[in-house]
């Protein structure tokens, strides 16, 4: 592979998040291009690719990692998969980027690793919140003093359920709100307070709303301790009505930020007729909605792109790496596990023998 | 006593929650009238009583509480202090209005509503997020079906610390901000779930910026699980710069809403030179600055002075009583108990045989 | 009639500022009661009465002048009415209160001024903005210096076009959008500004929703000069959907405040379900809404009738008379000319000899 | 020059807005370049080099001009200054990219213009708000029928007085507040209505801040009447403390929608020792302050810049041109001539024989 021009990658996976990477990467086009992608289903990677132009479809995943050129391949499949998928791509000789969350065991996470360690390869962990262009803001100012000691984070993110149905099954996904969303504010706090070690979660779960439609929980909210006295704030749902919610508090000694996607950036909208797009997962354009800009941009998917491209060329070192989502994964497991006795559960935690997070619940 | 025309009242207590009361009762002229004040310190009492006209100033409220006219008695005293005086106003055979949290043990709560109910007297407990109108309007559009069925309810409130000197001396008060402040969310809660049992207390606590000013935790996330399988979160801080923070967030499984005191209501201001007054606790009227208008009035303090005056004269039944509180009492006593066992405390509780909540913690 | 207790009012009008009225008086039980109503419509004035327990009603306002009770009379009824009703009050030897605008002409505004006059009774304009509590918070910091000389103040109200079907005819109303809207801003201004003269008005009118159903314009943009170099610009429309707008902008040399009443004060709503009551003229309490709490309170109405009311006691003087209002029609009068004319026209205006504000267009 | 590969610009400018064009470009690495840039003052061209890594600096710009590689100049110049550039530049053979407002008589606009033609090169004027993405969407809901027939669009920019020390120098700008600010408003209604043609233009200006900086207007509310009844709000002021504002409002017969680019984005913000920067022009970062993130691009800088890179390359159509810098100036002479007239000026307008805009006033 030449190591220079455009970084050629292949996605793995057709549905939502395939499309965010192929939406991303359309974003950086001198920096990266999709060059092939792979879905089981009959049909759905030639429909991806037909949309973006990419040349190349596989409904074997496999079948694409033999193509030489491929530098890169990307993992936009059920959690579940995750970690086999990174084991071949490394196997390949292939760089990966996976989705979020990053497997379902912790045996799986440190499989994944140690393969791509061996192999030569990067394992990078797409949490975007690290590239949200208002939340890099919260960050920065936060480094320059703005708030002091900064004590407490809290990132909130709710919407009325999962983009895609394999995530209501607890057996492909691992669990439920806290596994789809928590994963990212535990991401998010645990990199605001530059990677200081967990201490301790408490969570509290509840099926509220779609208990005829999961074994998982529909609702989080989850409460680490860091060390050197710094708390994270989690919450999380998919029962939240009207779209989108996404936001962030910072709590200092000497000052606070709020930071909102949507609400907070959206153009309040009425329509009498509705139009084109209003935000993700918002039910209607008609009446009053909060229709947001560029909405790619503001979670930072092309910037994030670009990092991860950057990072295949040498050029920067991966902001958020296998091991990062290793750490997410045992938060998410002393999550389940201390909503299930009701405690705290303290680091570092031990392998638990079970196939996936919310058997813990 | 008469029983018509303006109730005629009495406060224990000159500083920022005495000042409150005077203020209120003042909005109310046509319903009730403060006809004397008592406080310890020498000129305190007179001094509020020459701001407001009260007629009558004490340094020893029992000797107010023997001013025949005098209808009812408020209670803006230190904490440790409310159970003795609630009973010696009983004794005299006035009405009771209680400042929040009731008091110091639950012992102290049983005999607060024995001793009212045996002298016939009414036992009120001032909870004004009861009465505060825009948290009302939440409550009308839940109880109107807006939201279906509410499964969480989350109330916040931060500052940067209590007004009164008192409030940090544990001895005193009995505890830091949950103490303080979270005896609101857990009434607001309790009371929007229209009084259902609480079935646990998780609560997480530190002291992350007065640990040179108190024992007491200065950060509190209370999270309360209420029979029906309805949730109540309650954030508290005495760490948040910048001016009081005053906030609810509603969710049901048909909708949400969000209601904010402050920055949801302010006047977005910018001023090169100050001007009288911004909000509580505001640090500064310069530069930017969120004023409020007419707070007491959105606080909802004269609609609740005005409600227990018109229960006084039989017009109404008490929203908030003795037993509410010592219901309070008991969140916050789990609350402390939980912090310190890092675990959930399921209801009922029993006595802690402690002399204040925060010995729990 | 007794000068003491409450003020005995009766309404001449029926319709959604009868109904202002009558919830206003509502709110000041200490202050006032309504006893009597006319609407000339059957049945109409019996239906409120029965609403708000009035005991009294008529269908012709000259017998409730008969009634000797009566102390203060408000006229709610079609602007084309407003003069002749005031004289026919004065005569009667009772107060005036007369709704936005004042009236027709200039020669109606001197004649009811005159009248109430001679006869010794108070001629009252009810602006309610006046005593709208967030815009009086702007008016108080501006008085108190926060933003040094102020050069300009804003106000715009919208909505989707007027309560009462009268108004959409000329002959009845004398105007569009900015005889029924208008009237609150440039009334504003001129208070903000201490009445300070005005010199000059300039006018942009267009109908552009509405000409179906009105000669009127519905949409008008007025920007008015006051002496010692200060500007009002007043924006009104009766073509914006979803509900009532209503807010205003104080620039000054050192700083400025934005005040609004229903964006800047509601609680963002969601709800599948629906429910009672959101705001002014809302499309639906369905999807994304605003609802506003405690309405007629944050616009001033109750207010607004306790300072009436203790007025007609002698208790305070009237804030906002007839010349006030007579001033307002100038302004209007010179608005309409303006907009016929393209130009701006100076005061002071003389009379134009025409039967309505609309005719110089 | 060869037609591809990053497009090969120099800058005429080092101030503020030089400075912008070379942040813009360095967004757009892939596109664009900066090799040169020039500048009168000693050593700012220099300066500016030196900050962003661009080769090539020059006092003197038409030594710039003889560098054969340059492809494109972008005129960052005071405004009296662009149409001599803009000639000789295209003399040079490059492309011209001129910063707003155009220049300062019609005459000037002709000959920019016709200059350009007979050169064959293109000539680009750089309104951004044509690329701000918060705008773009609100211009594209519009576009999908979100609002009907939109009947009013409003822009409006504030601050506390230009960066640049000529523009209170009415020689050198032309103009104050309109000519600086509502050249931006003036083109973004006209871009929005589709280029329709305007009617007739009123303007109202006064100087109410900085009497003792400037002899331009620091204020000014401008409406243009645009053919098929749309109307165009402008206001804009040098007299605005605080920091930046800039936001529209668009109102149809079917909806309206809001887009705030700086408090509508924000972080509302609150710091004890503030930090590295908030917005443009904001006068502090301690205390409550509005940072923005990304503000390049939130403005739709690098976007412009990639759009007229891509013209250069033939892969595009400039959106905005000379043409339309022209329409605005034409605007700008109606809006001067109708402050002074108090009346509108009706289009098509003539030259007025005069050497600057505000020689009408």
């Amino acid at each position: 592979m030449a190591n220079k021009g455009q970084v050629k990658i292949g996605i793995i996976g057709s549905q939502f998040q395939g499309l965010c990477h192929a939406e991303a990467i359309k974003g950086i086009p001198d920096a990266a291009e999709v060059v092939a992608v792979a879905s089981p289903t009959p049909g759905n990677a030639e429909k991806l690719a037909k949309k973006y132009g990419i040349p190349r479809f596989f409904t074997d995943y496999k079948e694409m990692l033999a193509e030489d050129d491929i530098e890169l391949v990307t993992i936009a499949a059920p959690n579940y998969l995750h970690a086999q998928m990174t084991v071949d791509i490394a196997h390949a000789g292939k760089h990966v980027l996976c989705e979020k969350p990053l497997c379902m065991t912790l045996e799986e996470a440190d499989l994944m690793i140690e393969t791509c360690r061996q192999k030569g390869v990067l394992l990078m962990y797409a949490e975007e919140l690290l590239f949200t262009p208002k939340y890099v803001k919260a960050k920065q100012m936060a480094d320059e003093g703005a708030f002091g000691k900064v004590y407490m984070v809290k990132q909130l993110e709710k919407h009325f359920g999962p983009h895609a149905e394999w995530f209501w099954d607890v057996e492909r996904s691992g669990g439920g709100a806290l596994m789809d969303l928590g994963c990212h504010g535990i991401a998010f706090c645990y990199w605001f307070f530059d990677r200081a070690p967990i201490k301790n979660v408490y969570c509290h779960m509840a099926t509220h709303v779609h208990g005829d439609k999961t074994k998982g929980e529909d609702d989080a909210i989850c409460i680490i301790e860091f060390e050197g006295a710094r708390v994270g704030v989690i919450e999380n749902s998919w029962g939240r009505r009207g779209g989108m919610e996404d936001r962030i508090e910072v709590y200092g000694e000497g000052g606070e930020t709020y930071a909102d996607l949507h609400m907070g950036n959206a153009l309040p909208t009425y329509s009498e007729y509705g139009y084109g797009y209003a935000v993700e997962k918002a039910p209607s354009t008609k009446g009053w909605s909060w229709p947001v800009f560029e909405e790619f941009w503001n979670y930072g998917f092309p910037q994030e792109m670009r990092h991860f491209a950057r990072c295949v060329r040498g050029k920067e070192e991966p902001l958020c790496t296998g091991e990062d989502g290793k750490v997410v994964m045992e938060a998410i497991y002393a999550g389940y596990e201390s909503a299930g006795k009701g405690r705290k559960i303290d680091f570092p935690i031990k392998s638990h023998k079970v196939k996936k997070p919310i058997d813990l619940w």
